[in-house]
């Protein structure tokens, strides 16, 4: 890795400042750090990453373009190692106790700032991007292997265990997060945790899920029929295809995100079932499973080249039953690659 | 559930006062939410959870006594819905971001409080403490499975997995945290990812893990050799262990968090290795894996019965190996109880 990413921050750090970073995964983006403790200060001409002694070997081993300090105080003594009157924070993520520690360094010149790093992130690398494919290829080999083992009466806890087990085995170095398996009228829960309720024939399986590769994520959502889907199950299924499918091809580069999320929105809203799509359309994926950009209703920012980004209309049917289908994919001068391939039928998974 | 820990929070409230608490694991402990976005808003008449409409549904069924509101912007919304004129927060975790929105609200009476929820976590109730026990008991089926796969060959990465599959099937909802498992010299790094490093003779084998079950922890850490241990391996093994057991039978209710901290390091001290202790003795366990209160040194702070404390000394040699002795206990009247109670010497995993 190059520094890169630092000369690119430093493009927004004004002369004789320091900018205070806090956030952990803006810092591994930064410099490479993965532990749970640290607090990163970069000006023009120095970058400090200050960690405590757990760490010390592990922050030597792991991070480029950065000195390392060690200090049990870890986040107090970042700030009193600061040497220019400036200081930039990230107000987003630094606490009001925090901010207090900032001020007490004599100066109040304090610039809160908002976003810089996570603007960074929303455009990929090469690097980041083989990490992501890498992930969301590994989240296909695992559903595939899934779906032949799935049973009436398996529990919806089974099923994510085993699902988390095959990611595993598939070269994720972890699940992105806790695997949503839902079944029958569960899957209406958008973010539904597994429980001990059995699978039973005509509920529909909701299956949300990712692997993370190199701290890279990826999210990915089928939903399938056990059985011969009933009428009610196959329209909104179709209904949420039709709006993923009619959104991802609108895809590319300065397109805004409220035109993109207002495209699903019409769809399902024609569909009649408008009021039952509850959430926004996508968000970003990168070293969080959550991140800039996010499709909203409204949102006039426009799309990037390499922006790696989830699309997941959804239609959920309290009491009865829910559909959602999501995609990662990278949007391109061209349009878009879609990383997470799967089929998009409502497949009956007792066939 | 009962509203006791709201009543308790309301204790520290001042009279037409408002406190707004962003923390998940606070918004957990006070009213059993478990979703990953919410602001809980409460005052002396009242106490409401804002969330967004993916969590409507979770909401409604696993809080207590708090009304639930519902919208995508939760944080303003929850600000917006304010009534009283003084409002407190939580300055250790609301954001400089956050603080200008509540701000906004037309008042400039912000009480800035720290850690008033989290003190009254430090002292657990019978519902907690059993979910940690069982955490624990969890944690110590799946060691005693797990010692007698590990064989020379064996990747750390593949003992982690093996261990945590582990303790899924021996009950555990999820892993309380990455598993650490380092061998040989890796076993001086004290927070250790698991690598591809194949296990040796002579090898020091480092384990820290935990189990998670209802959202609660627990926190254990054993080292074994992998055949007979070298002289050196002996030595600070026993000695991490004197200063374990020493600490651990001095505590009780009313002693300082410090004094327990200082007699584990004179131990380590007296035996030639005071410079390789080089992190903190314990950390409080529940709903967070690090919690108050933390024993460190200085630390004039006394411990109060039922509180959930691990102790944990630690000797790294760093190019050499290390150990560390780590068990999860509950402080009382009468002294303590050991809740990951497992064979504490240097065991030969070859044997």
């Amino acid at each position: 890795m190059t520094d890169q990413r630092l000369r690119n921050l430093r493009e927004l750090i004004l002369a004789e400042e320091s900018m205070i970073i806090t956030n952990l995964t803006n810092i591994r983006y930064l410099c490479g750090f993965t532990g749970s403790n640290a607090t990163l200060v970069v000006s023009h001409d120095s970058a400090k990453l200050c960690t405590d002694s757990r760490y010390e070997i592990q922050a030597n081993q792991e991070t480029f373009g950065v000195d390392i300090a060690i200090d049990r105080d870890t986040f107090a003594f970042a700030c009193s190692s600061i040497t220019t009157d400036n200081v930039a924070i990230e107000a987003a993520h630094l606490s009001v106790a925090a901010l207090a520690v900032v001020k007490n360094r004599a100066t109040d010149r304090v610039r809160e700032t908002t976003g810089l790093v996570e603007q960074l992130r929303v455009v990929k690398d090469e690097t980041e991007l083989g990490y992501i494919e890498s992930a969301c290829a590994t989240s296909m080999t695992a559903l595939k292997a899934l779906l032949p083992t799935i049973r009436i009466g398996d529990t919806e806890r089974d099923v994510a265990i085993r699902l988390e087990r095959l990611l595993i085995d598939s070269g994720a170095e972890a699940v992105a997060f806790d695997s949503i398996v839902a079944f029958g009228s569960n899957s209406a829960i958008p973010h539904h945790q597994p429980t001990t309720r059995p699978l039973a024939l005509t509920d529909l399986v909701k299956i949300d899920f990712g692997a993370r590769v190199s701290g890279y994520h990826s999210d990915c959502t089928r939903t399938f029929s056990m059985g011969k889907p009933l009428g009610w199950q196959a329209d909104i299924h179709a209904l949420a295809l039709q709006a993923q499918s009619t959104a991802r091809e609108h895809l590319r580069v300065s397109v805004t995100l409220g035109e993109i999320d207002a495209i699903a929105r019409a769809v399902v809203a024609e569909g009649g079932h408008g009021s039952a799509f509850t959430h926004g359309l996508g968000h970003g994926v990168g070293l969080a499973i959550h991140e800039e950009p996010f499709f909203k209703p409204g949102s006039a920012d426009r799309i990037h080249n390499n922006t790696v980004i989830t699309v997941e209309p959804g239609i959920y049917l309290a009491g009865q039953g829910g559909v959602r289908i999501e995609d990662t994919v990278v949007v391109t001068e061209h349009g878009y690659r879609n990383l997470t391939q799967f089929d998009y039928e409502l497949l009956d998974l007792t066939t």
